[in-house]
């Protein structure tokens, strides 16, 4: 459990809230004993560190890049022109061995871009996916892809349940994970041309594969890892929060109807609160990628102190496991499970 | 508003709760001077009929069909083999103008199968599509298509917009509706081949178009119209169901967490019963369908005696509007629109 590894790399630039939300959950995080690196404009993100008093007996250090990326540049290009981006250094870091792993709250296209432009893929995947870490019923099951990868095919959806499986066993340590495709209905008759030939192949294989689940089962946690394309997986995760969030308005005006139930709400607002930190995206720490050669998480564009000090345990909890000294062997037998 | 119409035909023997929930359903919507005529078996329907002593005296009517379709037949098979099955001869009541629309809690792709071959299409109606009535935080969003068809083009996804915006209208009363297409992102380089083709063909269009929406937008209303491909309808609709069902779960849970929040929840117990019943399917009563000639509802196959009152008046509302005449005149455009 004490196994000594490197800093996590956060960029400091990333998100809503940086650099100031960021730097407090690094600086929170650290209390804790896990140690960062900061990376951003050195002056910008010692300014920041200034104000905490605290900060200097922490393992916090500081690693300077120059540029930085915003939410409007294109993630290719802004990747190839501002080469010493926030984004990117933290990768280096990765890389070079100076970080266990990365997070960044910023434009996580460019995070994707920037894990496969200095990590590189493990030999044999095709596509690299974005893990989303659902708060189920019951464990965390993982959704993926989550937008990476729009236009999928059968070999794609194969390699996302194959490397889920990995990450379901290795980093959150579900011994034998159940692993469904997302489709529009149990048999085997329902989904597309995409799942029905990714089905098939998932069956050869030698994964817990419990063939389709649907809308409904990625939240209950009866599935450990559920794979789709990313256009359906980014639907379905959005529609997932937009719910949420509208049966909490629901709950609200409820609660706010009648001068009892106010009463009742009151009475009953620890019990709110403790419902509430369990559906809390923040307590989840961000999105894993997987299928790059290193440990990169994207966070919330909105990430505040919190999130983003989960996100570097994360981080770290996830380094540790090594999962993706696994990812090649795993995706190997993928392109032999598809042919008929 | 107090137009004459023929009766509401119901299948009698459809969904889990057949004929029970059904009879019961019927006789309720007859007591607030709904004409029913009940089409099934008819001494099944008579023997239950005859356990409400009430339904005498109310505008409920026989009529005989011989056949069952179940939820194991093939959709198109049973229709052409059991030819007097109930929903088929619901639809030929329809056609014949003996009855105003119909609903089924039975076999959906029987349904629909049945709506094509007995109705038909209004001119131009590539593909005709089953309607998600969303209980939104305002209002009632439309979501289609729900699963009817699983692989769309451009042009299908444009008429369903177009005639999306009928229904909105004519039945829903908005004024002008605004019409969506359901992505994963708002920006226009978001989505897919198909997304794209179609945003640009709306666009052209005379509809209040707004771009694309994403599933956080699903519930709150602020669409009025919002048109997918029927596998990614089918998962958010299932995704909307599934997380609303569990954010009930950890309610129930936080409720139950100590004897402060249950005396909260007991003193609160009518706003939850308020805030379930606005977030009820049941209160929706079933899902329209769109681009037959004629007016047809599916209904939960869980639906039970609520449900199926609530879904009689919504088709005879529906009817009411005759908002089937203007479809054929909506779509007209979709492929003049989709030209260069």
């Amino acid at each position: 459990m004490t196994e000594h590894v490197a800093p996590v790399a956060v960029d400091a630039m990333g998100g809503d809230h940086a650099p100031g939300a960021i730097v407090q959950g690094a600086i929170n995080a650290a209390r804790q004993g896990l140690a960062v690196t900061l990376v951003g404009p050195e002056a910008v993100v010692r300014a920041e560190l200034e104000k905490h008093r605290a900060a200097r007996s922490l393992p916090i250090s500081v690693h300077h890049a120059s540029e930085v990326i915003d939410f409007h540049d294109h993630p290719g290009q802004a990747m190839r022109r501002k080469k010493d981006n926030s984004i990117r250094v933290c990768f280096d870091l990765v890389k070079a061995g100076a970080a266990c792993g990365m997070v960044s709250a910023g434009n996580s296209g460019a995070v994707m871009a920037g894990a496969i432009f200095v990590l590189g893929r493990p030999a044999g995947v095709e596509r690299p996916a974005i893990v989303s870490v659902i708060p189920g019923l019951k464990g965390q099951p993982l959704l993926l892809d989550m937008g990476a990868n729009v236009d999928c095919k059968p070999v794609h959806l194969v390699q996302f349940a194959l490397m889920g499986d990995v990450y379901a066993r290795r980093v959150l340590g579900v011994r034998r994970p159940r692993v469904a495709i997302l489709s529009n209905g149990e048999e085997e008759s329902k989904g597309t041309d995409l799942t029905r030939a990714a089905a098939a192949a998932l069956k050869r294989s030698r994964l817990d594969f419990a063939g389709y689940c649907e809308g409904r089962d990625l939240l209950t946690g009866e599935f450990d890892v559920i794979v789709t394309d990313g256009f359906t997986g980014n639907v379905a995760l959005k529609t997932m929060e937009g719910t949420a969030r509208v049966v909490g308005e629901h709950l609200k005006r409820a609660i706010l109807s009648s001068t009892m139930s106010k009463l009742g709400g009151l009475l009953a607002r620890k019990a709110f609160a403790e419902m509430k930190r369990r559906m809390d995206w923040r307590e989840i720490g961000g999105a894993p990628l997987l299928g790059v050669d290193g440990v990169g998480f994207i966070s919330h564009g909105r990430s505040d102190a919190l999130a983003m000090e989960n996100a570097i345990r994360r981080v770290r909890d996830a380094a540790r496991s090594h999962f993706t000294d696994e990812i090649a062997a795993a995706v190997a037998p993928a392109e032999a499970l598809l042919a008929p």
